[in-house]
């Protein structure tokens, strides 16, 4: 199979300068700003992104060199399949988060619900779609049991 | 910045030969069923993966040349930022789906809501976690006017 060669639209800045009170996903710490830098050749694309509450951002997790094919999750001490987890320890090291918009200015997307590292590599912005995106009648496997009854779990902020 | 270099972890087999009758979005053609066939050294990757109802697969437009700033999405004749639509004729070419999983059978996870092409490189897996994954209070932009009243555009499934 033929690598594929990924360019950076753009350059995410948030407050994260390590890991240390990052949440494991950014709902868990609603009120942090970042803002996606995007490169000027493609300022045009965010075009009528602004109509959208929300945009699903995927980035590269730059500062993460090793890959564990089974390891343990933030939430517990118990060892799963990286693609059964949300670790950045994963072949290809991409992530993707859901953000909510706050407002777009020339090339740059302001927005909140933070939980990349400061100078994250952008690598595409797609609008959330609630017409395509959210599911009903979801099993979320070995996490449901840690958010039961509407609790969340400490574990969702880093120490 | 930097490139980075993409490895697919596996392969994607759907009946989807070309764009004839693919949905836009999984979610507007259910019954279809594809397969991730992942690479040996990764099967232990998708130990508990099968608790989950729900996957999202990140992978390659390998059929696309074409990168479009600003096009006309599949549901309107009128052109929006790439950021605000979900075509593949994009900056990087990455695609993510939210499929439906069927079952796991040794380095294979068979699933429905398929939206890709036959062959389509597979670059991660993640599980869909309904307490990260859907969200409340979306607005979706230039899309929501199509969906009014539950009903499903012609223009979801290609011709």
């Amino acid at each position: 199979m033929k690598e594929i060669l990924v360019n950076p639209i753009g350059i995410i800045n948030t407050p994260f300068k390590n890991q240390k009170n990052i949440p494991i996903q950014g709902c868990f710490k609603e009120n942090i700003e970042g803002v996606c830098n995007i490169l000027d050749k493609y300022s045009d694309g965010l075009c009528d992104l602004e109509g959208f509450s929300h945009a699903i951002l995927i980035y590269h997790f730059h500062k993460i060199k090793d890959e564990k094919i089974k390891a343990e999750p933030y939430l517990e001490p118990v060892e799963h399949g990286v693609f059964a987890i949300r670790s950045p320890y994963r072949p290809n090291k991409i992530g993707i988060s859901i953000v909510k918009i706050k407002k777009i200015i020339d090339h740059r997307l302001f927005f909140t619900e933070v939980d990349m590292l400061d100078g994250t590599p952008l690598i595409d912005i797609k609008p959330f779609v609630k017409h395509f995106d959210n599911r009903e009648n979801v099993k979320s496997g070995w996490i449901d049991k840690h958010f039961e009854n509407g609790s969340i779990p400490k574990q969702t902020i880093l120490s």
